[in-house]
């Protein structure tokens, strides 16, 4: 794969401005408060190399997500707020790649392609979709305008606040004017009190165009919401014109009610009070499928920690029911959380066709990739000191989405329970079922890039821990990395008796030193793979706003018949640590990101874990070190 | 009646600043061209002094009336423009009222209620309707709000430059709040290409209650427009919550096709392409009425005169037919004009109930008294010099309307005609029938005012004119006017020969001199009220944007049966001459009014007036002269 970005040649970096300040820091003593130290001057300190995220300043959610027809270019955009200007000026911005590795600003240092302001959004510009070949076949961006604030599922919804409107570009995506006109869709349904009405996300789907006796190839929006006192729902509208600037309103495609859970809330969360961001695509074990699975995204508010701004991104598979009550119904087969992590949220994906630029140069097949958001100031609830910082949040590594089976499970209680899984077939001769799930993988040509192309990698001689004591197990890798830069794989397995056992947990302690360490292990009492941040950060000690709270996860090793006897899965980890954003892929169905804000330039150590009681065997230890700069055209 | 405003005392007039500007013009001489003379010179010259008009600027329709629950009071309102700021603010202004003899502004000298500028009216605030008992208990004012213009039935319409929003007065009328929230109705009916939708009328109705299954006293709005292509409508829409703040779509509740016509278009004009200002409400014979007759005032646009810019104010009155197509269908029972000025129009009326203060004093019952505008630059489309005058246009002196009857008409083929009247009972023993129509009358505390209180009345003897040949006849009073305020009231009476005499035409000139004159006479070849402006003014002569067009109106003077045979109706002038403006009712059902603008000192003769072959006979021919200054308190 080749990584320059040849032809792209948008922009050159000449007079860019930086909120970057050199400033002496001593990352090898005590922190000071970090609030106090110049903006700017931190602005490296927990930066990634590989990711999405803007110049400087705040990023958002992800979304407006398209592949331009012209160019085949993939662009992946996102809500962008600078600091410093006043009023602040918001908007959605873009950056372009070629190869889902290295990106560039569609422009800089201001990367919006949108801005708040106009008629429709005096206030802000919310989510939004865009359609490729829409409104006199250029790129469409329909999205959420603001007129009013606060808008939140706790507060008394504010009729007009959001309204969908339309912008186009004229550019390849470079700009989205906005059409001198009111919005396309001009407010929430008739007598609903909402609590939310926004991210429209447009979609084309042949069996909606068949339940709903709709033109072929009809598009769709989803809005995402829910009414008060009711629950979340999803809101379906239909084109109506062929330059998409009337949308019908077909009804609640999805409800739930509120603060209510999918089986009993341990797969997949609650699904709260308000849906955000429903994202809707049908898929199969290679990706896109029209023949697929109908799976949606969503972000639940208000379910995961309780009332206080409790929010959880989701996925849900469905099985289309014709109209009934409103309108086709999307019946929830089952149901799981797409990223664990607490600040992980907003995910927005896309189609990315085989013919796009990053899948003819990979060769990949027809996708969904989805972007998530990490938030670094927990959505803005803990005071992270993001000045000094200069930047915060990130989008994470795009990810793949396919439905992924196994195979030979046992045919035991464990597999009927509702989960985030459901039995795609049963083999009663040998006592087995294959289980379908959502299959959750880094976007091939980015982990390609870090693992084959450009890492220098290295192996740590694989072991088992067997541990007795109820004491830590910590075995330092004999060759540390040498930056916080780094994908690191393995295969831990267990003995069928961890299943039991009540204490044992492994895995591994990354970013580690005498002062810090971050421990990432499975534990078998609630077959969760947890994130322990309590000692991550020195900061934390100085410092307001570090988020030092566990991160945790459901994920559920299966017994699988095999040749010579019942065994439990093992857990397959790749774990890719970019300077503070840890995201954790286990199994090709789990993935938990978080943000762990080591200090001293020592905490760059991996350590085998154990603890409690049992067994684990290491093998496959690898780590692949560097990633690459996703960024080689900012200064 | 008294007419010191005791008890309002909103404002004391200290320090006002007036456009009117003292400069040396000869009224005796050749006018110049005055669209060269310094702003504001001609602030007196053809101001009116008994009429409602803002201290300055430009008046726009009358719109948002209503009787305070307060104070009883009436608020005339009115769409407002000062000249002179940039940008022009415009909004809608009010005065108060408790006699509809003289005015207070309720704020000077910026009259205005509401401005535009806000996040649902970044443009412009057009006509809406008060509920005086609304939000919270307070007078509401729902409004169309408009984000983006031009707005033209003759362009595309652009969809969201038009939505209904909401205000709130809690200071008795004299400002309106704009409630921190959307539209409450925030865009067009879906997927109809509208070509206005506009000017939201509210009102209760039990027969739209009982037909549309409504809870009892349901508040309802008309919104005033049309569909490209289809034709002129009125959208209905019914209240949803108790404090007006969503409004259910119930559909066309009236429609005509494009360019159509009542009958042969003769006696009411053409429907036009647009509805404006639909108001509704139910009168009998002495005035409002639940259970009389549901009658509708429209603003028609493109009809009148062609596609360009005609417009036409029409009365019509309606059965209700239970839902069949989309709602209720008011179906027309007869239709006609209700000022046949060509810039009379935007008529907005209210109910007037008889706890009002302006009843109370005069002892009338509930009544329906409405405000008709009278453009002085035809609607901008001629180049009237606004700025040397310092204002512009005037709302014409307020009218009641009621059902009027006209008894012992002849049972002919003439009252068979599709017209603006229809037979309410037949008589074939006496070969006769009484026909109802819409009367219209001049608000009574206003004309008794006028006539009976302040007036220096003299009578003109009568005369019979018998003339023969094709000559203007024309006789001056003689004692003419010393001013230009008056009310000229005359009978005139026909032999009934005169229907069939083609050429035959009688009446007045007024506003008369060597120099210039008005005529105003009744043409029975076509039955037609005429106004004769060629010679009106000198300024014609000298300066562009003089109205010097005829103006014309029709009039059926009924066969009558008498105790010593049929006769031909007498006809029944009233002329209400205001400095510039002329308003004539007739019958009590016909009115006319026109800008007149004479130059002379000397133009205030009156004469009597025939012309072709016929006789007529002048009775009762008196003028009160003086008027009232509606404006005590203006500097």
């Amino acid at each position: 794969m080749k990584l320059a970005l040849v032809g792209l040649g948008l922009l050159t970096y000449v007079s860019a401005e930086v909120s970057r300040r050199q400033t002496q820091i001593d990352y090898n003593a005590t922190p000071p408060n970090i609030s106090t130290l110049p903006d700017g001057s931190l602005f490296d300190t927990w930066r990634p190399k590989a990711h999405v995220l803007p110049p400087t300043g705040h990023i958002g959610d992800p979304t407006g997500h398209y592949v331009d027809p012209n160019t085949g270019f993939f662009h992946v955009g996102y809500l962008y707020t600078s600091y410093g200007d006043e009023p602040i000026p918001g908007g959605a911005a873009a950056a372009i790649t070629s190869n889902f590795v290295t990106y560039e600003d569609i422009s800089f240092p201001d990367p919006r392609f949108i801005e708040p302001g106009g008629v429709n959004d005096p206030l802000a510009v919310f989510d939004g979709t865009v359609i490729a070949s829409g409104y006199q076949g250029n790129p469409t961006f329909i999205y959420t305008a603001v007129s009013f604030l606060p808008i939140s599922w706790t507060l008394p919804y504010i009729p007009g606040s959001e309204t969908q409107a339309i912008a186009v570009s004229n550019d390849t995506g470079r700009n989205f004017t906005k059409l001198e006109r009111g919005p396309v869709i001009a407010s929430q349904p008739f007598a609903l009190n909402v609590t939310g009405w926004r991210d429209p996300f447009s979609f084309q789907d042949s069996e909606f165009d068949k339940l709903l006796n709709s033109t072929e190839d009809s598009w769709y929006l989803l809005v995402s919401g829910g009414v008060h006192g009711v629950g979340p729902a999803i809101f379906l509208y239909r084109q109506y014109d062929p330059e998409f600037m009337e949308w019908e309103y077909l009804g609640r495609v999805w409800r739930e009610a509120a603060n209510t859970t999918w089986g009993d809330g341990v797969w997949a969360g609650r699904w709260g009070f308000n849906f955000e961001v429903g994202n809707i695509f049908r898929i199969g074990s290679d990706g896109l499928d029209s023949n697929g699975t109908l799976f949606t995204l969503t972000g639940t508010e208000g379910g995961k920690y309780g009332v206080q701004g409790g929010r959880a991104q989701l996925w849900a598979a469905h099985e289309l029911e014709a109209p009934t009550n409103e309108t086709v119904s999307m019946n929830v087969t089952m149901a799981g959380v797409l990223d664990w992590g607490m600040a992980a949220y907003a995910a927005a994906g896309k189609d990315v066709p085989a013919s796009s630029k990053p899948s003819q140069e990979s060769g990949a097949p027809d996708r969904y990739v989805v972007w998530v958001w990490l938030t670094g100031t927990f959505y803005g609830s803990i005071p992270f000191p993001t000045k000094p910082q200069g930047w915060d949040s990130s989008l994470l590594t795009p990810r793949e989405l396919y439905v992924e089976t196994i195979t030979n499970v046992v045919d035991n209680a464990l597999v009927h329970e509702t989960g985030s899984w459901k039995i795609s077939s049963t083999d009663s001769t040998s006592g087995t079922v294959d289980i379908a799930t959502l299959g959750i993988k880094p976007v091939r040509e980015a982990i390609t890039a870090y693992i084959n192309e450009f890492a220098t990698a290295y192996t740590e001689a694989g072991r088992t821990l067997n541990v007795t004591a109820s004491n830590t197990t910590a075995i330092p890798f004999t060759e540390p990395p040498k930056s916080r830069h780094y994908v690191l794989e393995a295969s831990l397995t267990f003995p069928q008796s961890a299943r039991n056992a009540s204490d044992f947990r492994a895995g591994f302690q990354i970013l580690s030193s005498e002062f810090e360490r971050t421990t990432i292990y499975y534990q078998f009492s609630n077959e969760s793979l947890i994130v322990d941040r309590t000692n991550s950060s020195a900061v934390a000690l100085t410092t307001g706003g570090i988020d030092s709270r566990n991160e945790a996860g459901r994920l559920r090793l299966w017994d699988v018949k095999e040749e010579n006897g019942v065994k439990l899965e093992s857990l397959n980890l790749q774990i890719i640590v970019d300077n503070s954003i840890v995201e954790i892929y286990a199994n090709n169905r789990f993935t938990l990101s978080t943000l762990v804000l080591p200090w001293y330039d020592a905490s760059k150590g991996i350590s085998f874990y154990a603890e409690g009681e049992g067994t684990v065997t290491f093998s496959n230890v690898t780590v692949y070190e560097g990633l690459v700069d996703a960024w080689p055209e900012r200064p």
